[in-house]
């Protein structure tokens, strides 16, 4: 199989997206992998130790970069040869079965949408990271950020790929998928969510009901469901909290002799507590409903986050994820 | 003034509503307090040391209780002799300035709704409860789960109303004013906060844009602006978190000898932690767009956070609230 690789995304680029190339590359030689970006800055990095590069990996040259601060569509639309643009192109003409970047995340849903293109039937994609959860198994939650003012057939369609996702690449047998709600009760929420209750009842998942916010981290359900914008409000109101709550310890940590002595015992733990909800741990997101692969990796991802996004994609491929959503979506149910 | 409190709402009633009522006519001799709920159980409860009853506390009979199961619009229809519906008709009726309950959330929101009637102008009351922050202040958040369905006039009067609070119960001189959004840019956000963006920069509040649900801890606002279903997601985001966080503490705490020792040094600075992050400790929520004063004690409310409550309200009687939001809305703009 062929992963392309935008080699120019991240904050850490290229620098860790070689280094996660040459680890991936290394892992499983079945794999090809194609570093697209600029050759001259990429080169030098391949061979950087005086070693051979590895016949498993190839560079595809991309003269143009999508930054942080580029307007997504804008961006995706001018700068035909950007990085990320053309690991989707190579995507979309069957030159490599999955794409990963760690870019720009509004250009790269962009790409998806644009450049790769929706898979038949669905009418958004949404991207699906994970939430970290207290058994450390974390929820898939979906859509994060892709589609702002969902309808109700949107939500019921990513609780089937989210579903599929979870099974397929993550080995869950039977998803719970629940509905991020105001409350549990099947009739509470609002006008979005009391519109897709009754759909995801006829879903062929496992629909375990409305879930509360302050229920997600104790693990009730391995998928989550909700549009772009509650979902943002999720994921960075659980940021917030346990960033301001591990400042606020820090400060009561340092505040006399004896509170430093028992931080000084306890600070093992805490460093596990913090990598425990550190939701970069759990791998690149991966966008659903496209016509092939996309893996969104962290901003700040480094070589090893880029090496688990490849992993990911990986069993993606060997499944046939997005066949089997494909397939699922047209009505044509497969076998597990 | 006087001051109705709902004696048979909250999980410790009547036993706190009294307490808070004994406290609070103690303190402030200027203060009428009318207990509503059954007489036969408030009158022991006033004088079981053997003690006088305060002649600035008077017992109001009310035959029936809404319980926190209860569906809220039914049993506020149908319980009309029920405390919480009768201290809401006393409001209406002048007979009361204020009324405090710690009983069932919807059937408060009903009761305000439907008993004591919206102020004129005013589409939607809001419920703004406190969101703790990392410098204690607190944001003050509305609409927290009366109105799952906001339009953006209703989150602009929702602007109006938070800051008036904020500057004459809470004497914050010019409240910063921010609305929940997915991203600080003005463009950010779903079709909601897109629309209501520009309608907050033309009100007559010191509005600082969007903000994220990430930096709310960090009190960059002192009023935050956002629809029923968002404020939902977030605050119980954040009392998830917390939670979650708390509970592993302990439990890696817990561990070994060396991590006991480690915790039991440390464990009045993490109970001052906890404490700084309970939204209950912030006291009640005033329920804004009536046309008379409605505070919600928390569930859970003590003694003294029934206290609290009446120190609120008369605060907010004093100075005036619901009129002063009576005539912002209405145009006729005072000096404040």
């Amino acid at each position: 199989m062929r992963i392309a690789i935008d080699a120019m995304g991240g904050d850490n680029a290229p620098e860790c997206n070689v280094e996660g190339a040459l680890a991936a590359a290394a892992e499983w030689k079945d794999t090809h992998i194609i570093l697209v970006g600029d050759e001259s800055k990429i080169g030098p990095l391949l061979s950087k130790n005086g070693g051979q590069v590895p016949s498993n990996i190839s560079v595809q040259h991309a003269g143009e970069v999508i930054g942080p601060e580029d307007e997504p569509v804008k961006a995706v639309r001018r700068k035909k040869d950007a990085s990320m643009v053309v690991a989707g192109r190579m995507l979309k003409e069957k030159e490599a079965d999955a794409m990963i970047s760690a870019g720009n995340t509004g250009a790269l849903m962009t790409t998806g949408l644009l450049v790769v293109g929706r898979m038949e039937g669905i009418e958004r994609p949404a991207l699906a990271p994970m939430i970290p959860t207290l058994d450390g198994a974390g929820v898939l939650a979906l859509d994060l950020g892709a589609n702002m003012d969902a309808k109700p057939e949107h939500l019921a369609q990513y609780a089937l790929m989210g579903s599929l996702y979870r099974q397929k690449v993550m080995r869950v047998e039977r998803p719970r998928v629940g509905l991020l709600n105001v409350g549990t009760e099947p009739g509470k929420g609002n006008e979005l969510t009391k519109h897709t209750f009754p759909l995801l009842e006829q879903m062929p998942i496992h629909f375990v009901g409305n879930v509360e916010a302050r229920d997600i981290m104790s693990g009730n359900c391995d998928v989550l469901v909700c549009d772009g914008f509650a979902g943002n409000i999720l994921l960075k109101s659980i940021e917030g909290t346990a960033g301001a709550l591990f400042k606020l310890l820090k400060e009561q940590f340092s505040q006399n002799l004896k509170s430093k002595l028992g931080a000084a015992i306890l600070m093992p733990q805490l460093r596990g507590l913090k990598d425990k909800l550190d939701y970069k741990e759990h791998g690149g997101a991966p966008l659903l409903g496209l016509s092939g692969l996309v893996v969104k990796s962290h901003g700040s991802a480094d070589g090893n986050a880029i090496k688990n996004s490849v992993r990911q994609a990986r069993i993606a491929i060997e499944n046939q994820l997005v066949e089997s959503i494909s397939n699922e979506i047209s009505g044509k149910r497969v076998t597990i």
